[in-house]
């Protein structure tokens, strides 16, 4: 506890000063949501359950506040499909078989791929069939495939994080380290590859993906792949997967030992220092990338051409919805 | 050896009765080949290696007899890339480590996602960042995904492959029931699982979705999801993994106790009989998914429109590819 009394957690008013603008329709979404874990029960009825379909409801409002109700409603069943998913076959679960993630996720894959799901489809199967369906009604065929795509990668991602060696004291609570490291060897191997994942499995690269179906744009194909495109979409994932790390560290840390694969650790296995300066280090990252988000939003929305500033538009509010979950999640005990 | 006196090949000729078209273009592709691997030795210099360029190569010539020499070098050099891939991290490698090729994969699929290669790059992230760049420069970005989808489709089922419970005695050279099963539990379920992973890791899927970038069409988007169209291309892919099991399993028979995950012991566990029954049992299914194909791509060519009519003819030789495998390097031992 006195550890966490000395974590900080960054500065965004800077870059991202808010009050951060939310659609009309994140009630209407919450209840949505409701309904829909009632067709497919992902997790079971709890007040924990209620808890995050509202958080779900009000953040995706801020990820794109000006989206109509059925896109809003798209982008919550699927970002809650993965928070469950990870919930209850990644994570913890994950870690001690990663087998069993692995078959698990064969049939998600297949049908990504376009193949059916599998008859007397579990919860999970069949969520992930309504939402590509919907998904597939919405999307142009390029874009579908671009957000298919994200899909695997999140997927892919749960499966790197739970190749971690063992006995590396993350997640299996058997008394190692305890500090999140994943030990892929020194020199910061570990921290690249965790750095170049994560953005996957906070999803926020879904939601970059997502963006154009919800919203009703189209990049043209010669900006997608400038600098100018990818350089805020990059910060923006990135700032979200670092946020996500400061946040859940600090909550573990307010807990007890952080157990969970984390930046925070990574950055100390990887520079040296003390936990604390691992989680000022984070931080630090985290400014400097709501920084660079910044000023290539920034740029995007000068640069003209109506679907680079609609892009513009949509990278500030996913922004947004991740340093909204920070205020809106924020661990007291965790000081900032 | 006597067990494999029995085994009996399937009759395609039916179906597919050969000869095969050829591209006047697989030698030169076959020297390519060489010269692609001095550039990217993904594989070490050896006799093995050579007739392995010499297969590749002559097996486009006939996966796409009418395409031009770039197209021919692209599907060969991703082809050769797939095949050295699973060579080097997947089967053996994979099985003893399955840890060790997820994180193999990690920078494959953040390439595969739009993220750049490791610095530093070995040969086979090199080599995908050549391919993926020449892929980008042919295709248009509907096929690049499609075609993106499928390559991370195949490292999905490497992974899956590789997760098959220890001591079952498969690949592990352990001494256990070396038959080759996943024991994914009874019922069959390891068989569903395998059959739909199978026609990823024999390549089938990706050649399905490169046709379209090496020939030159676009199937219309309102035909791609009709049964006319997926109907055939699920009897070609899954053809493709028959024929190669039957194919591995007589060569592994002929030496020994077949040790690789496989179709034959698979029908036995799921349905009973000896393994002689099995291998029969899986000659027949490449017989059925033969003539399910044939009696597909005739409809699809007589269909009409350009498009589908040139997608059944890139049906066929993608068919007769997988075929002429089967005769040129039809294991004498097995019969047949």
């Amino acid at each position: 506890m006195s550890a966490t009394a000395r974590l900080t957690m960054p500065d965004l008013a800077p870059a991202f000063p808010g009050p951060f603008p939310s659609s009309p329709h994140a009630e209407q979404v919450g209840a949505h949501l409701e309904e829909w874990l009632e067709r497919f029960p992902l997790l079971a009825p709890s007040g924990k359950r209620r808890v995050l379909c509202d958080i779900v409801a009000h953040g995706v409002a801020r990820t794109f506040p000006t989206a109509d109700p059925d896109g809003l409603r798209l982008t919550a069943d699927l970002f809650l499909w993965l928070t469950a998913f990870d919930d209850v076959h990644g994570e913890e679960a994950a870690a001690a078989d990663p087998a069993g993630l692995v078959r698990r996720i064969q049939p998600c894959v297949h049908q990504l791929g376009g193949g059916a799901a599998p008859l007397g489809a579990d919860p999970f199967d069949a969520a992930l069939r309504d939402l590509l369906a919907r998904l597939r009604d919405r999307a142009t065929a390029e874009q579908y495939l671009r957000v298919a795509g994200c899909l695997r990668d999140v997927l892919f991602g749960m499966v790197w994080e739970a190749h971690r060696p063992a006995g590396d004291g993350d997640g299996d609570g058997s008394g190692g380290a305890g500090d999140g490291s994943v030990g892929f060897g020194a020199g910061g191997s570990g921290l690249r590859e965790y750095r170049e994942v994560r953005p996957h499995t906070v999803f926020a690269r879904t939601l970059l993906a997502l963006a154009e179906v919800v919203l009703g744009y189209e990049l043209p194909a010669a900006d997608r792949d400038t600098s100018a495109v990818r350089e805020p979409e990059e910060a923006v994932a990135d700032l979200a997967g670092v946020l996500n790390d400061l946040c859940s560290y600090a909550r573990e840390s307010a807990k007890g030992a952080p157990a969970s694969l984390n930046l925070v650790p990574l950055l100390v296995r990887a520079h040296g220092g003390d936990l604390s300066a691992g989680y000022a280090a984070a931080a630090r990252l985290a400014e400097e990338r709501a920084a660079a988000a910044r000023r290539g939003i920034d740029a995007l929305a000068a640069a003209g051409p109506a679907p680079l500033a609609r892009h513009a538009a949509a990278l500030e509010t996913i922004a947004h919805s991740y340093v909204w979950h920070v205020d809106h999640a924020r661990y007291r005990g965790a000081g900032g």
